[in-house]
């Protein structure tokens, strides 16, 4: 008799797939307020090694960290008019505070251009001073109408990068570093997720930026998932807050700023990137726990020696948990590490320590193998290795199965009913962008006839557009 | 001609000093809205090292990490009597969101005992579901009317552990572990600050909690600083959110909870508790930078060499940076980093290196030392460690010489202008505490005969009240 799948399955329904694992693998639950979410164990130790691996590559890049108040006077977003525009519907205002009224009301940050603007231009004088690359880790506030847990809620937490350039050249030069050495690094090499990287088009923009560059990756259902952004903000923000300096000349010069972030939306990217119809399967390289030794039945010393194992591996560096709960069936243990997509599993009962051997299974494609246990250490660092490579080339290989060269705005609105196009950008202009829009199909970034982000001169008729529907 | 102090002296001015060290160690400056704090780079650097510090403490105990939304609906608060008296006056309120009036306002979290026991409530049904133990790492909201920077600010960051246990006796020896094995622990054998551990009297305990148990620290200017605190909660928030479990025997029980939490408030405690004036004296295993090598003047390969030296003290595992700045002044480098409190300075010019030596200048003592560069990796590793101990030494030492032991109320009043006082607690007892109180005299801890925290069916005649004035 065939058990029951534990999660419906993605190809009847690939949101209620989504509901499914977020709940039944512990990743988070609705928070009591509309759209909060609270993230669980297993959901924060995933998001906790994402900043860990961000955060390393964002110090690489020069930044230091930094803590801004959530609270920001009202009066700053009226200072830059396509921001205040952009940001005011999804505001959360604190009108109380202490027992009583506040004279200006104060706002939640739903991101903090501003708030850093004001004291950036406190610390910068002179040219010496220039770039300030400053970073922090923080939650924000974005009143959202139609939540989902990780990939839009109405409070999420993130980290956001404020950068202060003497010149349009170095911000331009920062703003793709972040993109491609700290963003896209993360997320191919880490995260195993094949992104496209490019340019946005005006209407997709960031509210305040002259150009967003954007990491768009393809989820399971053939859908794109923004998964990062990084914007040139031109002398927007440092007219609106006076940030200036005296060059090597002595003369006083505007500055020129850019902002970049990712979120714990990249959770979401990752549960519907990589995940089947089991539940997660997480690259090694991210996974907060590599590889669950399972003491199958703890007789004749098999306890022990998974101990022992676990331990090896512990040494050896690898990110182990030793499962001996031998009082719950070993079918719902196995089950429940497929659900947390664990990449490696060992498999050891008293049959198996009988022959000197343990058996490994791979989360990523299934295949299990007779080890020796004298060779265990050895075989899992080799399986960890092997399966975050395919992990990446798997997803490469199915978005680009899913991912059409076509020749017509209406072509593209096929196409992307199940996945991506790529167009002359010039064959589709801003009004076929915006007809487009009107069944939900947007253009992802602007690349370069190579893929990637296209260089701010290229001819408008060599730029190519990538197409597909949203998260 | 002396040169003018950078600071104002403490002896002087304790409180100004304070804000000379904040404001000139760049550690952080006062917000836009009143009572909040941006925490600049190096200020947020000795937060990281802190955070990293505690956090692997409470792995240890055992802890997941979470994360709860910031939003909490109003209600909540009305469920524990005395958590919605003791908040109230503090809470900021948000009533407005996404353009438009909420219909039940939500606050802005102070602390999270209320949301956190409506998700365990959920979470734990059977006591094989117990010890539950969560700790977050996030900001939040008490709307003060006195702020100061790091003490007491409107947002702070945080962590706040909360854990439910079978029985009264686990909650307790848990809220107990966590003030001993991590608060303490941390403190003592990081910060470098002798902290007293003790329980607050009923005057002082948190809202809603039964017992709250301290550490509280003696600051430079002879006052107390409760560093960080760890609370039994009983059965009041199992009660208000029904936590409740089926025992091994099955029959439904009301289980017990304990939250504690560390605050920014320490980066204030470690300023105020081994600063001089000459600013920060930062204990070199929490120092985000424990050596700098200073370049005097870069002539004859003297900069080489110093990155040299640099790159062999990283490679010995010391946090170390390169000071090769000679467009800048000497002395004025020299300043810098006293006052951020750089365990050890290494100061190389050509010179220096004529003979083959540098110069190794101790922070917390001002002690300079020739020591050839061929052993000036150990020389360094040596110092690290003198200075860590001296650094706990001096302050001990300072508190304890401030610390009278008295035999009345009034006696206790006097010694309190200076330090702290020790008296039996059954000589002052609440009516005495409430008087000293006028005079802003608080008890600080009572403890056990030898110190400590007082067993809780110790007689009261043998319970020691710490008295002092608090910040």
């Amino acid at each position: 008799m065939a058990k029951a799948p534990v999660l419906t399955p993605r190809a009847s329904d690939f949101p209620r797939w989504y509901q499914d694992v977020v709940a039944k693998a512990e990743l988070a639950d609705n928070g009591p307020v509309r759209g909060t979410q609270v993230i669980r164990p297993y959901g924060y130790a995933i998001w906790e090694r994402m900043q860990a691996e961000v955060d390393r590559r964002i110090k690489a890049a020069g930044c230091d960290n930094v803590s801004f108040p959530l609270f920001i006077p009202q009066s700053y977003f009226q200072r830059e008019a396509e921001h205040v525009e952009g940001f005011s519907p999804e505001l959360a205002v604190v009108t109380h505070a202490g027992g009583k009224d506040l004279e200006e009301p104060v706002v939640v940050r739903p991101t903090s251009e501003t708030v850093f603007g004001e004291y950036m231009a406190k610390w910068v004088q002179s040219y010496r001073d220039l770039p300030l690359l400053l970073n922090q880790w923080a939650n924000v506030v974005r009143w959202e109408l139609r939540p989902r847990l990780f990939l839009r809620s109405t409070e999420f937490l993130w980290q956001e990068g404020h950068t202060v350039h003497a010149s349009e050249a170095d911000a331009a030069a920062y703003a793709l570093r972040i993109l491609t050495d700290v963003y896209r690094d993360f997320m191919v090499e880490v995260l195993a997720l094949p992104v496209h990287v490019g340019a946005k088009t005006a209407r997709e923009r960031f509210a305040g930026a002259t150009r967003t560059l954007t990491c768009e990756a393809m989820m399971g259902d053939g859908k794109a998932l923004q998964m990062g952004t990084s914007h040139e903000l031109g002398q927007n923000f440092a007219r609106a807050f006076d940030i200036g300096f005296l060059d090597d000349a002595g003369a006083q010069q505007l500055a020129w700023t850019t902002s970049w972030g990712v979120s714990t939306r990249m959770v979401g990217g990752l549960i519907m990137g990589h995940g089947d119809d089991a539940g997660l399967r997480l690259p090694p390289r991210l996974a907060p726990t590599q590889v669950v030794v399972l003491v199958v039945r703890d007789e004749d010393g098999a306890g022990e020696r998974a101990a022992l194992v676990a331990e090896a591996l512990r040494t050896a560096g690898v990110r182990v948990h030793l499962d001996a709960r031998t009082d719950t069936g070993f079918g719902r243990r196995v089950t429940d590490w497929e659900l947390k997509g664990v990449p490696v599993r060992l498999e050891l009962g008293p049959r198996d320590l009988a022959q000197e051997q343990v058996t490994l299974v791979r989360r990523d494609t299934g295949e299990k193998t007779l080890v020796a246990l004298a060779g265990v250490t050895a075989a899992v660092v080799d399986a960890l290795e092997l399966a975050q490579t395919a992990l990446l080339d798997g997803a490469t290989e199915a978005r680009d199965a899913r991912t059409a060269d076509v020749g017509s705005a209406e072509e593209a609105r096929e196409a992307a009913a199940t996945g991506f196009a790529r167009l002359p950008w010039h064959l589709l202009g801003e009004e076929g962008e915006a007809a487009l829009a009107t069944s939900a199909v947007t253009v992802r970034c602007l690349q370069g006839p190579d893929g990637g982000v296209p260089d701010a001169d290229l001819p408008a008729e060599e730029i190519v557009a990538l197409v597909g529907r949203a998260y």
